[in-house]
C-alpha cells in the first residue's frame, strides 16, 4: 500500500451500484461506516452488463506488478447481471451461461496465480441481480417519448439471480441474494417491490437498506477481519494523541488491531 | 496518474468532513455527482484541529515522487478551526494566530515549487468553520455523563472564520464561507442555527445542503476545469460503446472533453 493511500473497498457493478451514493445508498453507509479505515470506490457504469464489464475491470484493477503503488482491494463486490438479464433485442441482453462464465473469469482474475491482476488480499462478495416489478418497469417505459417496449422479465431476471447463488457456491465465494431478500420482503408479491425499486428496476433507500443488512452481514460472517466494528481508525484517534508532544503520536497505523 | 485509479477530490478536515457521508452529507452529494469522474476521498478527522492536521497531511498527501503513482488530487479542500476555536483549557485549542499560520502552511505544502508536496494540478478551496449555537450545545454538553462546561463562544469562532476569509483573499484561494452562509438562512438569530446543526456543532442535513450549494457555486466560479457538467465520463457511456465490437471502444479516457 502507497504510505499516502488507505486501503479501499471497490464496489464493481451497474447503474444499481452507480447509484449506490444517493440518498439512503449502501455505497454512501459503507463510506460512512469505513471512514478513516477504507476509502470506498465507486466502479458501478450505468447500462453495463458482464460482458462489457471484463475491459473495464481490467483497466481499474491494478495488475500484480502495479498493486504495491495501487491501495491494496481488501473487499471487491460485484453487482451485474440486471442489464444481462435483458430480452432480445436489447443489446444489453448477455445469454445466461455467457453471463455466468464472465462472473467466473471476473472472480478468477483476483484469485488465479496465474493471473495478471491476481490479489490473494482481496476478499470478493457476488450479488445477484434484484426482482424486476414488470408492472412498474413497464409504466416507466412507456411513460417515455417515445414509449419503449417492456425490456426484462420477472422470471428471467430469477434465473440469472439463482445462477449466481450457484455460481458463488461452486467457487466458495459468499453471495448476497438480494433478489431474495427483496422478494422475501415483499411477501412474494411482484407489485409490493414498488416499496424496495423507485422505477421496477433501480433500489431506492428502502431497497439498498435491505441490501446493507445483508452485505455487512455477509461481511461480519464471512470476511470478519473486514468488520469494521473490529477495526480502528488509520490515524489515532484525538483523544489517543499525546497532547503535550502530539506529532510523534499522530502516525498511520494499520486498521486491524493487533492480536 | 495510476492508470487503474481516477483522479480524486480530498476533503481534509475535522468531524464536520469525516461526517460528510451521513444522509444528505455533502461528501455523499459529491461521490454521487462526480461518479465515474473523481473520487471523492474522506480525510476528515474527528475532534482534530489545524496542529494535528498538519503531521496527517503529511502522510495521506503524495509527495512529488510518489505522485506519479498516487491518484492525482485535482481539489482539496481545507474544513478546518471548529476545534481550533475551542477555549481554553480544552487541549483542542489553538490560537488564532497560530490556526491561520497552520493553514497558511497547508496550502504552502501544495501550492510551493520548494515543497516535498508541491501539486500544481491541485486547486485549493478553504472552508470557514460553522457558526456555533451556543444554547444547543451548552445543552448537549449539560446531558453529559458528567456534564461538561461550554467550551465554544460564538464570538470566537466568527473570528476564526472571518481570519480564514481575509487569509484567502490574501493568499488567492478561494473560500466557502459556510459560517456566514448558515448565519444568513438564520436570518442572524443564534438560536435559528438549530435548523442547520444537529447539536449546536455539526451540520444535519439541511446545513450540509447549503455548504454543498456554495461549495458548487465555487467550484464552477473558481475552478470551471472541474464543474462536473463539463466533464465527461472516464469509461464511455454505454451508449457510446460499438455494440457490434465492443472492447476497442471501452478505454479509460481523460474527462475533460478536448475542445
Amino acid at each position: 500500500m502507497a504510505a499516502n493511500a488507505q486501503d479501499a473497498i471497490m464496489l464493481f457493478g451497474d447503474s444499481i451500484t452507480q447509484g449506490g451514493w444517493e440518498d439512503g445508498g449502501f455505497g454512501a453507509r459503507l463510506s460512512h461506516v469505513y471512514a478513516r479505515k477504507f476509502d470506498v470506490l465507486n466502479r458501478g457504469l450505468s447500462g453495463y452488463n458482464s460482458e462489457w464489464a471484463v475491459p473495464v475491470f481490467e483497466q481499474y484493477f491494478a495488475k500484480q506488478h502495479e498493486q504495491k503503488h495501487a491501495p491494496k482491494i481488501r473487499l471487491l463486490t460485484i453487482w451485474l447481471g440486471a442489464n444481462d438479464a435483458c430480452i432480445k433485442p436489447s443489446p444489453q441482453h448477455i445469454p445466461l451461461e455467457k453471463y455466468i462464465a464472465n462472473l467466473k473469469h471476473l472472480v478468477d482474475m483476483v484469485r488465479s496465480p496465474d493471473s495478471a491482476w491476481y490479489s490473494p488480499d482481496t476478499a470478493i462478495i457476488l450479488i445477484t441481480p434484484p426482482p424486476v416489478n414488470t408492472h412498474q418497469r413497464r409504466a416507466d417505459l412507456q411513460a417515455r417519448d417515445p414509449p419503449k417496449e417492456l425490456d426484462r422479465l420477472f422470471d428471467t431476471t430469477k434465473s440469472y439471480a439463482d445462477a449466481v447463488v450457484k455460481l458463488g457456491a461452486g467457487l466458495q465465494v459468499p453471495v448476497v441474494d438480494i433478489w431474495n431478500g427483496l422478494w422475501d420482503a415483499t411477501g412474494h408479491e411482484e407489485t409490493a417491490l414498488s416499496r424496495y425499486l423507485r422505477d421496477g428496476l433501480h433500489l431506492n433507500a428502502a431497497g439498498y437498506s435491505i441490501l446493507y443488512d445483508l452485505l455487512m452481514a455477509t461481511i461480519v460472517k464471512h470476511v470478519p477481519t473486514l468488520d469494521p466494528s473490529k477495526l480502528r481508525d488509520a490515524i489515532p484517534r484525538w483523544d489517543e494523541i499525546n497532547w503535550d508532544d502530539p506529532h510523534p503520536s499522530i502516525v498511520k497505523r494499520d486498521v486491524q488491531i493487533p492480536q
